[in-house]
């Protein structure tokens, strides 16, 4: 995320030094500066939360907004000297990384000059998404990555999967909607369609359920499709997580492929005899 | 699905453009028609949706009205079009397609004659499959495709895991009946049989939940039976997607490897030159 | 299942005819005793099921009855046909299809002389199992079997994986028994042990659901625990049946052995080469 | 987990044999211990269960305190057999399996001392966790094993995958308190991310549900993510499981393949006989 920013700006000193505490996390300086981010954010997160419970509001507002207010500055002062210490400023501030951090002391500034809505909740919670870019830091994203590039890889199967999911909940909604005619919870096809979804994903609130026999009949058939299909999707990331395993283990030699099946004895690219005894992780 | 009528028909040159717009998505006219259709039929769903939400329908009849009798005028011309501009009419008439495009019309030209019903409304929202039709031309429908190979081919397994899944809920609801005797919910065996699915597939409404303590441990081994058995249709589903990745793909010449992916120049078991016009099924 | 009592017995023509008419499916006769004898099944369950239900059983009593001893005088005659036409009697009396089909005639006999008792009503469901005996002649067991000898083969991994499970959820449940403090639901421990497998399992009825905010939290960990280890059984038997599946792909030709994996060039038993060219299925 | 103390200890022979009778299980006697302990734990269990069901503890409480006390008289003698047998008595007493031994006799001398709270209760609970080691003896554990291994190794990417789904419903949850305005069970962020979890992971108990149009549309966007994104953990442990088949087993000593299967007595690539005394790991 950050790549575009990474080398080492040729500028005075302390800047270079300050860029190495925000931007990385191998000095001692680095890493306690991504230990106090981690720790306001989740700071920053749970205030948010309480502020949102009543009784805990009524007790303690005065200490939430004194709160937001040094958390709101940490941010800020953090986020220009990001913009400081940066050659390409414009990368940054329009990176994703860089719209997230802006957002993250937008709610604040703007209460100052509209009363606080409760919408301002959501950019203060969009806090969180920069956990992500200490973890990235951290070396904890490798995981993650593999997580999305398989999610990514398996993105449009998965789509035309909901897609047919959807017009299926739709068309049995519709016939709900005639079966249990207008009972509890099936007043409109919308509301039907609701139910239908509720339980093909074996979601199951209970707050609509069939009260006819018919309808009962036509859930079973519903419940029974969706406890078979949801091996669709997870077929599907399997097969692509699988495949992606074997990408991570050999590289060949003369072209770089790295997308060497375990029993190859061949590059499939170029046709180099695969070296077996490379051995990565 | 369109395959039998796709050859460019030897008529007077106006039909054979229409052809290609309504039948084609190469062109820009075909593009722009497509898109309207696609519109069309959203716009179609979703009135039906909101005609039967009584507030709207209430407040927006006339132009609901209005709305369907615009869109099946468009839907009809349609219909005649594809029906002209075809050499095999009959095919397209009785193909799947012909059959949901007449559907799509039906319910307009029913209604002038016989009071409208709400049965109406299935036959209305099956204009939603038409989206298949044009998804189809936009070449968004291979993974489709892929999913419904994958689950053709692993069908007569997961038939048979449904009929064991539900000989096994029968005869739990049966016991069931016995042990909560006729507590609500539990009324009957077909209620029992009802609530034994809720259970087994993990989906769990609450709306029946066993009451006494014997009742609740029988709960307990049928959730802990709908939880491991879940893994049958998923195994079976992963299993043949992971075959059908590897069957779709080539064998090679010299070994006979048939384990070959779609971006592999060279057989990665004996290094031999991947020939690429080979196409199995 | 039949193949001890398979070969052709050495009797009366009759007796013989009788024999496969009743046994084997390769007949017209054979098939039509089959197709009746798989109605009557379902005609049977029906009857239970439809007897349970109060409005019903209130009008039409006295035809379930009849229809009943209808039903039971056929299975009757056909249970001493079977054992009449059979030689080795005995293996099929004990045989597991033998006690089914005995099971199946005796709650009306035993009504005779016992008052009716609900308990009847499981015996007279276990007439469904008859129902694997006609799909076993009628070759759609192969598939079937695949599904048991996958599950069979991984059941002590599922077992020690539901014991883990239960141990867990014992534990939870204790503790939930502790946190929410004798509310709705979790009055004692075995209930709030209930409440952690209805939890863990995704079932998630709602008949009992956390109040107090710790007990929230310790259901958010423990569904959020359930929602992941899914994975556990589902990852143990795909790994079982992608194992199976090449179990049915070739065979070697030197030592018989069937287990030969796809890329397989020698068999691993013999060290035979295998030849590539036998083509299964 | 007993390794470190398992060779046979060079001290008086009743020492030895005792040694032999509590920690393994190749002797008559040792195997006797062992059911004991079983049926002891098992029925351990079964009280503190029963202790908690207000009508049983009404009549039967006596019972209970005194099968409480030989079941710890017992399990105090056995804790300081096995120390007394053991020569390395330290690594014994501070192992896992120690520690477990003396926490399962601790509640009852605290109670001596202290009123009796219940929070005891769930140090009685974790004797449970003793049926591990004798089924470890009983060499019921390799498939446990396979299973913990198999989760260890994906457990970096099932975290980082439930950091990601906790963000996901932290910022749904909020959203949805936004929308659904302080509606019933959405009074507060905390509440509705308990309901977003809820809906995430399939549960769906219904104690909270969405009311506003708005909120149902939300929810079927978070049910279609739960139903799909169950694939990632399904496919991370199935990935690991298949994996983990081939790692275990042995490596071809002339061409190097590593995918020999338990059976095999020849590498199937390269037909070379399979070394037997070759263990990995």
């Amino acid at each position: 995320m950050e790549r575009e920013h990474d080398f080492i700006p040729e500028r005075k000193k302390w800047k270079r030094q300050l860029f190495r505490i925000i931007f990385k996390s191998d000095t001692r300086l680095g890493k306690l500066f991504d230990l106090c981010l981690l720790v306001l954010i989740f700071l920053s997160t749970f205030i948010v939360m309480m502020e949102s419970v009543d009784i805990y509001d009524a007790k303690l507002h005065n200490l939430f907004v004194i709160l937001e207010i040094i958390i709101t500055a940490f941010f800020t002062v953090e986020y220009i000297l990001r913009i400081i210490t940066l050659k390409n400023k414009k990368a940054y501030i329009f990176s994703f990384f860089g719209i997230i951090d802006f957002l993250a002391i937008l709610p604040f500034y703007l209460s100052l000059f509209f009363p606080i809505t409760k919408y301002f909740l959501i950019l203060r919670m969009l806090r969180m998404l920069r956990i992500f870019r200490i973890l990235n830091l951290m070396d904890f994203m490798n995981d993650g990555y593999f997580i999305i590039r398989a999610l990514k890889h398996s993105s449009r199967k998965i789509y035309i999967f909901l897609l047919f999911l959807m017009i299926f909940s739709v068309i049995i909604g519709s016939m709900m909607f005639m079966v249990e005619g207008h009972r509890d919870g099936f007043e409109s096809i919308p509301q039907s369609i609701y139910w239908a979804v509720v339980t093909v994903t074996t979601v199951g609130y209970g707050d609509v359920s069939p009260g006819t026999p018919l309808g009962k009949f036509l859930s079973i058939l519903l419940m029974l499709a969706g406890y078979s299909i949801i091996a669709v999707p997870t077929g599907i990331v399997t097969a692509e997580m699988r495949n992606k395993r074997q990408n991570l283990e050999k590289v060949c030699h003369r072209c770089g492929n790295d997308d060497i099946d375990d029993d190859a004895r061949y590059c499939k690219i170029c046709g180099e005899k695969v070296v077996k005894d490379i051995t990565p992780e």
